[in-house]
């Protein structure tokens, strides 16, 4: 039977295998949710980039769209920030997109032993629950948490797959059980549960908070984006 | 309002500022609540240490009881394992323990910029809450977990504690709303919801399953255990 484990935190990367294993990277708040909305509004593909100098760079030079974020704030001179709303107010058809968030690239270069990684989300979420059912490895959940600190919302998302992968999978560590256990006492009602989350009230704060619900809706689109060379790109895939 | 935060595992203690707080140090099985039936059993005080050739230094050299396990298997030439029992089958009163086992002593040594540092367990539950609420410094729970891996049981233990003091501190992690809703899923049959736990399984293979009850076991002892220089002493309290 293939395995799957949680990962709560970057900083808790090391203690994992990696290699030959399906990695899942989510920053449900807001990276990744953004990234599954690009993905569905057509962009050619995705480059993740750690830093914000690079992702000038790309704007600059190759014609890319620069998007994210710092601390939740809009990075100057960015053609788009960390919410899916604004991948849906510009015409991104087509376009190149390079992204860089304080969280979410981050998970993903951490992630980059795995053989195959995809980005997941509620937005995508019955695809991506297909299409791991369907395939063949291991299957780890990387979450891109805050700063290192575990989050809540990454958290209960990890505890939605794993709960619908239940049948096909095998626990292989703890954080599976408590990951679960999240998404059993969340799931009722997400997002009053998700307003005890520290990033709900930043992202409030920050006058983002129209963008939770987009977040937190199930099965938007019907999309899978995965990694390819140093890309993110719709994967064609027979699910 | 005082605070309260989790730590899920030691691998993730340098998020988090320690000074001038209370740290309660967590290892359910079993470290933890070994040192509190050896508090209760009346030895003289405990001290731990990292390395199993220091815990045999003070065997040989200075009259200690050697305690301890690595990998869960006692360690040859030692006094008393890393079983609770051992301690009741033992006349341990007014002994000095020397213990060192392979993560709840290495969380107590994470743990030593915190201002006060106390021992929890199921064991000594109540007295410890009591005490908890009383005092005025914000709390870190520190969750032993295994080799940096958070854990199901120490997840849920701090649960446990985060939900009786609910009242009396502010939430500041994430990772107290993640560990309330696992000990939520778990309270009605919390030896059932473990069984689920990589630590039951390689506790039942060892031949230490009657270990589980024991330490699951509320309230059992009166007692509480805090840091004073380098050993854990029976804290002399009025709660």
């Amino acid at each position: 039977m293939k395995t799957i484990e949680v990962c709560l935190s970057p900083d808790l990367i090391k203690q994992h295998e990696i290699k030959g294993k399906l990695a899942v990277v989510v920053d449900i708040f807001r990276a990744t949710s953004c990234m599954i909305t690009a993905a569905a509004q057509g962009v050619e593909h995705i480059l993740p980039v750690a830093e914000v100098e690079e992702a000038k760079y790309f704007q600059a030079k190759e014609g890319y769209l620069a998007a994210g974020e710092r601390q939740g704030v809009p990075v100057e001179g960015f053609d788009l920030d960390n919410s899916p709303h604004s991948y849906l107010q510009k015409d991104v058809k087509g376009k190149k997109v390079v992204i860089t968030t304080t969280n979410g690239t981050q998970a993903i270069d951490k992630a980059k032993e795995a053989e195959e990684l995809l980005i997941g989300s509620f937005l995508n979420f019955k695809i991506l629950c297909q299409y791991l059912k369907k395939q063949e490895k291991d299957v780890i959940i990387i979450c891109a948490a805050w700063r290192g600190h575990p989050n809540l919302e990454d958290t209960y998302f990890a505890g939605a797959l794993v709960s619908e992968l239940i049948d096909d999978f095998k626990y292989i560590n703890d954080c599976c059980s408590v990951a679960r256990a999240t998404y059993h006492l969340g799931q009722t009602n997400p997002k009053r549960f998700l307003t005890n989350s520290s990033h709900f009230e930043r992202l409030k704060k920050l006058g983002h908070a129209e963008d939770i619900d987009l977040c937190l809706t199930y099965d938007k689109y019907d999309v899978l984006l995965g990694r390819e060379g140093k890309f993110l790109k719709v994967l064609k895939a027979d699910v």
